[in-house]
């Protein structure tokens, strides 16, 4: 199989800006988020989460993390719309970010988002 | 001084999404990057980091981060455009996201980015 190339412009040699560069909106670190609670996952699977992720959106997301090898097809040949994605090494080692990110809008989101759910 | 009230759509009460419907797209974290970095900072010097922020851009997050108290005014009364920000206890507390963000880039981007600077 072909792998597409991701074609990112890489803002400047800082490493944050370049994480950013790929991981900097509303979306990619959601579908990562699914993958780390739940496990593998097909394309309906992450429709049915509580933010609503466009359809668009998610098909765009996946194809960037999947070209910059940070989500992976369970199976590599079945071409099925029930091929679940999942987590590789990489994606797995934004654990600590998405826990950080967590921690901190419980703590000094809460204020302003009544009804956050603290993680325990 | 009036505190203007920040109108976010909170799209769950996930933590780690309400964290990104403030800070999820590719500028405010280099916002708070600057100030952890350089210490405070004024609008001018923003313009000067080498990702070449817009001053439209740069306008509205100050703001956004300023409502969600993640920075404030050095000098809260100086109305001046020399009145630098600085971070608060809430922008200070990114420090581990910011860090994990850099780490991780540095070990999983450097094949995508050959000019990546690894953190030391």
């Amino acid at each position: 199989m072909e792998k597409k190339e991701a074609n990112i412009e890489w803002r400047s040699v800082c490493p944050i800006s370049s994480a950013l560069d790929v991981l900097g909106d509303k979306w990619s670190l959601l579908i990562i988020r699914d993958l780390m609670i739940h496990g593998p996952r097909t394309y309906s699977q992450f429709l049915e989460s509580p933010e609503r992720i466009s359809t668009n959106i998610l098909a765009a997301r996946l194809e960037l993390l999947s070209c910059l090898s940070l989500i992976e097809r369970s199976n590599r040949v079945a071409p099925s719309r029930n091929n679940a994605y999942r987590l590789t090494e990489s994606g797995q080692a934004l654990r600590p970010v998405l826990e950080g990110l967590g921690d901190w809008a419980g703590t000094y989101l809460a204020e302003f988002n009544a009804d956050i759910v603290k993680l325990t």
